[in-house]
This record gives C-alpha cells, sequence and structure tokens, in this order.
C-alpha cells in the first residue's frame, strides 16, 4: 500500500489523517528537505531519502517496497496533486502488473498558506508553476496571460532558480503589459520559518527577493492594501437606511428628471472634481463597502465614506450604469431591496464587463 | 483576538494547528453544517451557529466578542481564504477603532481534497466559483472561457443550487464548445460521507447530479483516464536505451535522408494507417510515457507501446516538429540527452504552442 501524503507547508499545517498515516507506516520515502520537516514523527522507521529531481525514482522505490507489503509513505511537501508526487505516480502505475493500493491525503497547498499570511487576496484565481524544465515557456506565457487578462487572481509557484530566470522575467513582462506597473503583489517567501512576508507593486518586485521557496500572489483589478494586507473584495451586502436626500434623488431620477453631465447650475458644483458628472449624485450602491475604488469606513462610527472615490461621476462608468439600472429599479427602496443585483451591476461595470448579463 | 480557521473537508483533514487554535478558542462562530462536523471538539465551549448568507453578521459577532476579550474561532469549511471567511472579514475589519489581533489558518480547500479522490487531474489550474449571487454572470462567463482557451485544468465550486441553474448551463455550453464533447470531467460529491466520485464526459454531465456540495474538475487538453482514475501528466524522463533502427534512421535524418510523407516503397506500409506520413518512421520522442496521446505500457514488461498513438504520423505535427528538432539535436545521441528539451517540444506541438519558444 502506497500512501502519497501532502505534509503542507510544516508540520503545525499537516493534516490529522497524514499525521496518523505517517505515523502507521512502515517506510518514509521523501526529498530530504521534506523528511527533515518531520524528522521526530518518523524516527525509528526506514527512511529513503533521495534528492530533488529523483521523482522517478521515489515513486519507482515506492511501488517496489509496496508490492513486498511494506506500507509506504511517499511525502510531498504542500499537496502531493499540486505539482507534486501524484502525477508522477499514477502515470507510472499503468506499468505494473500487481494490483498497488493507493491513497492520496491532501495538504495545504502553498496558494492557500501564501493567503493565509498575505490578508485575503484570493477570489477565482489560477495556479501557475514557472517552471519550465519540462513545460514550454510559450505554454506558461500562454497560461499567464489569458489567467491575467480574464481579471483572475494568480498564484505562482516556482518563480525563479538559480539557473532558470527566463521565465520569470516573461511574467514580469506580462504583468506589467497587461496589468500595469502598480499591480499589487503578495511575496511569501518560506524558506526559513516563519516565512517572510510582504506586499510590493509588480514595477518593484526584484528578482533577489525571491527563489523557489517564493509563492507570489498577483492581485486582480479589484485588489487592494490595508495596514499590510493584500484583500480581495468578495462582494457583500450592507444594510443601510437610505439618506432621504437620496430618495427623492432617485425619485427624480425615474422620472428622467435628475441632470445629465456636469451640473454647473449646482451650488455645491464640483464637489469632487472639475468636470464631474453628476447623473449620479448620490451613488445608486451606497454603502458599497468595497475599498477597491477608494472608499473607506470611517473607523469606529459605522459610516462608510465615498470622499475619495470618484468612479461613479465618470463619463464612462454612467454610460455603463444608467440603463441596466433603469431596467433594475422601479422605485429608491429597490436601491435596497435590490442590493445585490445592484452590486453585480456596478461590478460588471468596473470590470468591463456585460452589464446586461448578471 | 480571532482565528479565521479552515477546518478542511471533514475533521480528518483539519490540521493540526487548526485543531489545536479551536481547542483553545472560548467561542466558537461558524455554519450549523461545519460546527457540528466539529462538535466532539467544541463540547462545553460557547457555540454560536449562524445560518448560511449570515457570514456578515458572524463577522460582526467575532469582531464583538474579540473586542470583549475572548479568544474567538471564526469557522470555515476548507480554506478560510477561497471563497470563505477571510475576505469578508477583512474587508469589514477597516471599519473598527480598535486592534483586533487576527490568525488565518489555512485548510485544504476542495480543489485539492476532490483531485485527491480523482487520482492526479491537476497540473496548472484554475478555481472558480458559479455563483452569481453576488458576481456578474458575464464575470464568470469570461473567466471559464479563458481558462479553457489556455488549457488550465478548471476546478469549478458552488457549481448549482436549487434556485440558481443559468450558470452551470453556460459553463457546460462553454466547455462543449471551447473544449469539445469528449471532455473528460471529474465528480466529487461531498453531501455525504464518504464521498462520492465518478468521472464522465462533458456531454454526459447531468444537472441532477450535482448540488452545492459537489466540485467539478474539467480535465485539460492531456487530461486522460485510466482504471477509474484522472490523470493529467506533468512530464517526466524516462531513461532508456535507444533501438539501434532508430539511431540508424536518425543518422540519416540529419543527412537529409529520411523520407518525407506516405512513403509507399516501405514494405511496412503502411504500418499505422492508409495516408501515415513517414518523416518519423521512430518517434524522436520515445518512449514518452504519456498516454494523452494513446501510448500505453505494457504491463510488467517496463515497455512503453506506441501502438494506439497516431500523432507522430501527421501531417500538421511533421510541420510542428522537423525544423525546431534539427535545431535541438546533432547527432543520435541527444534524443537521449536532450529529452528534457524534446520533451517540452512534443508538448508544444501537440498544444499548438510555439515550439520556438521552450
Amino acid at each position: 500500500m502506497i500512501n502519497v501524503i501532502g505534509i503542507g507547508q510544516n508540520i503545525n499545517t499537516m493534516t490529522l489523517e497524514a499525521y496518523e498515516a505517517i505515523k502507521n507506516s512502515d517506510i518514509i520515502i521523501g526529498y530530504n528537505k521534506y523528511t527533515n520537516e518531520i524528522s521526530k514523527l518518523i524516527e525509528g522507521k526506514e527512511i529513503i531519502q533521495k534528492g530533488m529531481g529523483d521523482e522517478i525514482s521515489r515513486v519507482e522505490m515506492a511501488i517496489s517496497k509496496s508490492i513486498e507489503g511494506n506500507k509506504v509513505a511517499l511525502i510531498s511537501s504542500g499537496d502531493p496533486g499540486v505539482f507534486g508526487m501524484s502525477n508522477v505516480l499514477f502515470q507510472i502505475l499503468d506499468k505494473y502488473n500487481e494490483e498497488i493500493e493507493i491513497k492520496v491525503y491532501p495538504g495545504v497547498s502553498a496558494v492557500n498558506y501564501a493567503s493565509s499570511l498575505l490578508g485575503a487576496p484570493l477570489n477565482d484565481f489560477a495556479v501557475i508553476s514557472l517552471s519550465n524544465v519540462l513545460t514550454p515557456l510559450s505554454e506558461i506565457e500562454k497560461k499567464i496571460e489569458y489567467s491575467l487578462k480574464a481579471n483572475l487572481v494568480l498564484a505562482i509557484y516556482n518563480p525563479i532558480s538559480k539557473t532558470r530566470k527566463k521565465p520569470f522575467r516573461q511574467f514580469k513582462k506580462l504583468v506589467l503589459d497587461i496589468k500595469g506597473e502598480d499591480t499589487l503583489v503578495g511575496i511569501v517567501n518560506s524558506e526559513e520559518y516563519p516565512s517572510k512576508v510582504s506586499i510590493v507593486r509588480i514595477k518593484d518586485l526584484l528578482e533577489d527577493e525571491i527563489n523557489m521557496s517564493t509563492t507570489l500572489i498577483v492581485g486582480n483589478d479589484l485588489t487592494y492594501e490595508i495596514d499590510g494586507h493584500l484583500i480581495t473584495p468578495r462582494g457583500y451586502v450592507i444594510r443601510s437606511p437610505q439618506h432621504p436626500l437620496s430618495i427623492d434623488f432617485y425619485e427624480k431620477f425615474l422620472e428622467g428628471k435628475s441632470p445629465c453631465g456636469p451640473d454647473r447650475e449646482c451650488e455645491f458644483y464640483p464637489c469632487h472634481y472639475d468636470g464631474q458628472c453628476c447623473d449620479f449624485c448620490y451613488c445608486p450602491f451606497y454603502p458599497c463597502g468595497d475599498s477597491s475604488t477608494g472608499g473607506r469606513w470611517i473607523k469606529g462610527k459605522n459610516v462608510w465614506n465615498c470622499k475619495d472615490c470618484l468612479w461613479i461621476h465618470d463619463e464612462d462608468t454612467i454610460k455603463c450604469v444608467k440603463e441596466p439600472l433603469e431596467e433594475i429599479i422601479e422605485s429608491p427602496e429597490d436601491l435596497e431591496k435590490k442590493k445585490k443585483t445592484l452590486l453585480k451591476l456596478r461590478r460588471a461595470c468596473l470590470l468591463n464587463n456585460d452589464p446586461n448579463n448578471l
């Protein structure tokens, strides 16, 4: 029997069943770095350590020891299904006549660990390895390009090695070209314990700061940073009473009597910036609770403050929001009742997706 | 202090540190289904259970209990960073004046668990939720489309609910249109323990078979099925002595004396199919060990059998492989010495990526 065991990122993140399975194994097979991590747990057992790159011989060894009747633990760091031992084992398994019982123990993968240290950077995401030892660079580049264009958060494994720098440079170039120089990148370096965590802009991401023990998480178009945390908003509904002036405004809006473009007659114009459009004097999405456009909570007051969010006064925004909004709301109360649909409309316009397909 | 704890997919896949943190907490806050999963562990503690959808109130409760001085465990299934409690918590946190200590405990996410039960379906992959409660359908569709076009393995969370069928139908349509009706899909349904596991073609994926407790894994262009396992080859080098006739062939190839197109003069023509091209009478990638093109191991013999792989005799394949191969090998021995580069060339041509950018 072969137990393919993911030991997570360190012994604390190992699962209960992985711990038990290792304790109950006769033979432990793994790369030195990973067996050292669990050295106390495997004291007194037969330990076969192989260097990195010897994946095939580790798998062949596990199979032959299993055929001899041993309970074998084949160790992977992280999750064995994510660039770990599972794929090699299952690819080779078919070679053997013998029935070999296999159980895979999933583990905490680097993307999950890095995310836990950075705050909450994930939403829909892609995991891509930059190792081009057996994968063509053209394939890796295509995957990165499409993930960025789809606005997926992007987790990068194996970003660089001493002899392999080109994929990293191409990755950086693609992020700069497609997302822009201010794209946020979380860096988690687990060479030593505890891991080193930092957040930079892609333009400031340096080769010297990363190595094979680093995981990178590239934020999407909504990701922002607050107090050293990387946060990608998933969206949620804040229940909040409507301001009477907003109710008045949307009554006029629904009658087609609200302003179009800059309202220079208004005594408060320009409340944000000269040239601003006043079609939505009151934001139909207030309070969105999403800091990615510049809004913030007033600390301790439970009040959402849009002072630094100019998005709703932008001409393109208004072009995108106006017609669908007229379809969605029939009265000012719908701004509360249909909040979920409205937040989707906001998100569609923010990310240049179709506002009529929510 | 708030511990945001991912409990994995069931108590066996909980991490050691999550287990300890729950034991050491004063107050447990979580959705009923998840707190039931760990009921023995939390006996005697204050337990605050909230129904699904009450994420905000769970987070607000955790914050206020923490401010009162309690050690609070805020429970997520799987990993709290993947469509879990982390994002809501960090989004709201900024509202409070008080300094609140937070630690996130990563967990085994559904994609890792599903992969462990299916075999080894992952390589580079994307994780996408089909829930369009707060995310526009147009955004979800775009992410799916780009992931499929980039040949990422695709893990689908929250595929369907009783009232939300449209995103699933759109997802299925996109896979059919972009990848074709025979695309392999792994289904892991964890409504009950143990989970139900099956593998189907996308054309046979039925709505009735899936629910909110299901994770789907859509294979990429290389994914294949053997003995009930879903396997995506990651590539590995098999060391194998070269056949003398292959050495002869590649000596002629390098002198420009090998056949072009169908070699009807050959006494064995057609060894595979009428019309086959004989430019590579011997496959330059033999043995590739990759069943995705039809090759298989002869069980118990350690011999790779290409009988059912016709790919190298295809005109398009030859057009892609020939020139780069002439650049890579200078002598027949290079077929062994430069095996890694050759496997990348094979993969580039197989997936229609640039064979000159490896």
